[in-house]
């Protein structure tokens, strides 16, 4: 039986472990100071056509958000992000734990507009009020939809219109180019900072941060929170693993493949999935009963929301990991269940 | 011409006027912990039948919440108000600042209720999401409604079968005492914390808190905040004078009196008042031109917001200090805009 | 019998008190955004020289303190401070509070020099260590003693060589102003931000900070901890008061003159004050029993320290309030323990 | 050529890499609620004597120490630790990014003994200052010693007797053991927080923190500051790797014994070693040319500091993974140096 529970079950893609194993005794300075990241560093500029970008690797993404919400804004600038945006509900308050506030907006795909920014009050505010400074995006976002470049882009010149900093959270970005218009040049003229999501695309863990246009004290707010690790040429290793012939789209590419013969699948038999997700996350709705059954046969998935007294939206998450066997398995029991 | 822009436009009520000077050359303690402060908070204690409250003495509303919430929540815990909640509105992310998140609820009057508390998700979350510990309302509230002592009773019912405190925002704690059924026993009964605002409400400034069961170090929270002041008896000189007789809901049903004048004049002349508000805060709506109008007259006052194109909803406020003929100048002045 | 404890035992200086009367039912807006504000701030402007200055009136010095510590500096930037500074020991952890750190460094008499702050490792450190952003004098320092404008100005070149900020806390400036040889615009010059202030000079409250070059957000990080007084008229009403004709220095000039004369009976009856201090603070070693007896006598005053087992240094307050007839009685008694 | 400039330069101890090599496709909860975390944490238990233990898996040093003292201390709660004590001088202040204040105390050799805990001032304060709560040691400290168990238990015994918490930072906790008296359940029994650290000792990254008595909400803690690993269980693999048949202690005698062939080689060729340094740390004093030439060779370590115009002192660091000819290469050519 399989777990769908997330994209982050499993240990490292093979290319990583490889890399890991291979580089294990070579000494080399720590804190990210090191060739390995470097070298890491100079092909994320590559990929990007920004020549000039600073990049930082991190471990995990609430420290990522954090450690960079921290670093751009100032105590009384606010964030502006979709109701459901991972720093809005899944990071137990660690963006107000740098004391900002973050100003969510309900949206009704995960994805904020224009429009939706522009919604937010406090943009004509005065000191009574905090100052909205950034917008926050995912690529996925957390119900997995997807930005398309024309959508980044009217967010750019939103942003610019009113003196916003965009930032897009990458933790599912790889998922998110394997599946849409969007590349690495484009997120590096269209943001003022993402992210490029290692832990749920084949890293052991890591997030690569990348600045576009050069700044200079980043590195006291990573330690300072203590957001730099030691052997920090584990994430460089990784990424270059990854990056460096194609592995990162790769790996995407078969998990969205798999999670979209879910998504088929499920549909097939007959069961909705409201959310039009392209990406390795789906929505399926199931009779209460149906969901404990799976369950019941072993597989894991976590529970999205109750939608009714006898339905449940579960989310299903395929990853590099992801054996088509598992798939197949899990569609097969799932026709078994009616 | 009169400022109907706040109750805090003017000085001080003249008993506090007065007895500050009278005790003006009385050499005692600093930060509190002088016979006046302890007078006033014996005298607080005795008003609301608690005699093992804990009653410290704050500057002002912004100062109380952050310090009181700070002091009362674990870095990851979170308070739930309503969207229109002072904390969450005006305070320019003060509560952030201490790294708490507001968890705000949209109501469509200002005021909590058990529904709207329970509708938080984050009720039933895990360690992924801020644990809501803390209701907070606001009596009068934002848009001048008013609890019941049913209302407060409820919520606390509601409170206790969560584990929620529930704190009492008293900045216009007069003017909603001085309109409703809340007494302060009720409030000392119902509610762990609630202030009784002085500042708006004929103080030259001083929030007295009141913790209704003994706490030991909130002292140390009040410091370290910048929140005790060196002159500490002027809060206490103040609270006596507005207390000991009776000034305190005197002059709070002045000022209601005033606004309820304001009201039915105001509806006399066709204007509506879509907030039911029966405190020293009315919200009337005018088509722009009379707004300006009266703006041109000299008339000062907030606007709320844009209701359409064509009208205002604007805020008037009374206070201990508004004069009567300054309420019939305006409506006089508000009937000649016709 | 009379308080030596603190020069904030009293109320208000009666030019203050009369002004407070004088204006209490003007109409103003609130927050500083009024009229009696704009005039005292411009005074200062005109005391200090410096027509381009920044003015903010806050409530306290510990406010006062944290707010512009926040507001100037990054998270991982600390100040520079004497190890018998406030902000190291006499605020709660205040600045901590806002997140950054207080390097303390030894002083023999309470004040910092070029070598002091130049002995600061971190000032050659990387991002494993904060990194010194600001020095903070206070003048009068927290001993009693007084910075001269050659050490002032011998700390400006300290601070740009290092690029360093210099904030002074002019919690006691009058005292320091009336005994030493440094001006408003000497102040204005000298430093980046300092304050003047009224709480242990006659106000009944209320530090004026003064940044003499422009800057732009300051409300914003005031209104965020709390320190924005809504009827903030009476900050202005009072530093006018204080400073329009001279009020300010005149009453420094009494505290210091009463404390010398402290001083001078002190020596006479041939108790030992180590510490040189010229202004409202003053330090002398009595045998425990001689303190015990003034004490008893009814006299109050601090203790500063156990010199021994049978000596204890105490601390003598004068302020604008203390009677010469305090003073001389004081001297008398103390001879009478002989 | 050989880096001595720490002992986080190699990747993971063999061991170590294999365990994850052989996991890495179980499939696994994430965030450290998985089956190898759960199977660590009991082997610590075991290995501690302290069944009731709670224990965590953290990334790094710097977000144990600040994940710890924000979880254990209230706002205005400080910090003891030795000047050298990491939290005081090589975390870019990350305890005051928590709101604490350190406490810092001149020691001689690194170390805190009941004396210089007592004569921290702030033992005896009051509100307006820091209320000393916390003790914070590290085994092996800054500069090489070593806490013996009797050193320990005085200080939890002057830690009870002024209300003080005790935490043990034990980034080099290998080093400290094998060369010294105290064992894991003198640990548990004397602290009431320590950590196993796993950087400086042979895994890729990773500290277990040990709370020898049951505590209920840390994971809330982590979370919120980015400190909770998505593929937590790479923590649990790494420690039962190193616990599980004492792998941990044999990589860190070791170390320590290639760190005093180094020490017994330098003093005979007659440079001095001034700090008595048992374990894997040593600072010898070179002349500056020896320094330099030993780094014109293509040897790496750390300057530690100055010692004179003519004289540095250097720190030289041993692991798990340096070899025995990297140590007799070093000292030969040290021997050409003279």
């Amino acid at each position: 039986m399989y777990s769908f529970r997330n994209d982050y079950s499993e240990g490292a893609h093979p290319k990583v472990l490889q890399a890991l194993t291979e580089t294990n005794f070579e000494q080399t300075r720590g804190y990210g100071l090191d060739p390995r990241c470097k070298k890491a560093a100079d092909l994320i500029r590559s990929l990007c056509a920004a020549p000039e970008a600073d990049v930082h690797f991190l471990v995990g993404g609430t420290q990522a958000n954090l450690v960079t919400i921290e670093a751009l804004l100032k105590p009384y600038e606010a964030i502006i992000a979709a109701h459901t945006g991972h720093i809005n509900v899944h990071e137990t308050g660690a963006i107000e734990g740098t004391g900002r506030k973050v100003v969510a907006v309900p949206s009704p795909d995960g994805k904020l507009t224009p429009a939706l920014v522009e919604s937010v009050p406090e943009l004509h505010g005065d000191e009574h009020q905090v100052k909205p400074a950034m917008v926050y995006v995912s690529n996925t976002t957390e119900v997995g939809t997807v930005y398309s470049r024309a959508e980044l882009a009217a967010l750019r010149q939103c942003c610019d219109k009113h003196g916003l900093l965009l930032f897009l959270d990458g933790a599912r970005l790889g998922s998110a180019m394997a599946c849409g218009d969007v590349t690495f040049p484009d997120l590096a003229a269209l943001t003022d900072v993402f992210y490029i999501g290692g832990t749920k695309n084949g890293a052991l863990f890591g997030e690569a941060l990348v600045f576009p246009r050069p700044r200079e004290d980043f590195r006291w707010y990573m330690k300072r929170r203590g957001a730099m690790l030691a052997k920090g040429r584990l994430l460089g290793v990784q990424f270059q693993a990854l990056l460096e012939d194609g592995a990162f789209l790769d790996a995407a590419r078969h998990a969205n493949a798999l999670a979209l013969r879910l998504r088929d699948g499920v549909a097939a038999l007959g069961y909705p999935l409201p959310v039009q997700s392209p990406s390795n996350q789906q929505f399926p709705v199931f009779p209460n009963e149906v969901a404990a059954r799976l369950r019941d046969m072993g597989y894991e998935f976590e529970t999205d929301h109750a939608v009714d007294a006898g339905h449940t939206c579960i989310r299903l998450v395929t990853s590099w990991a992801t054996p088509e066997k598992a798939v197949e398995d899990f569609l097969r029991d799932l026709a078994a269940c009616k």
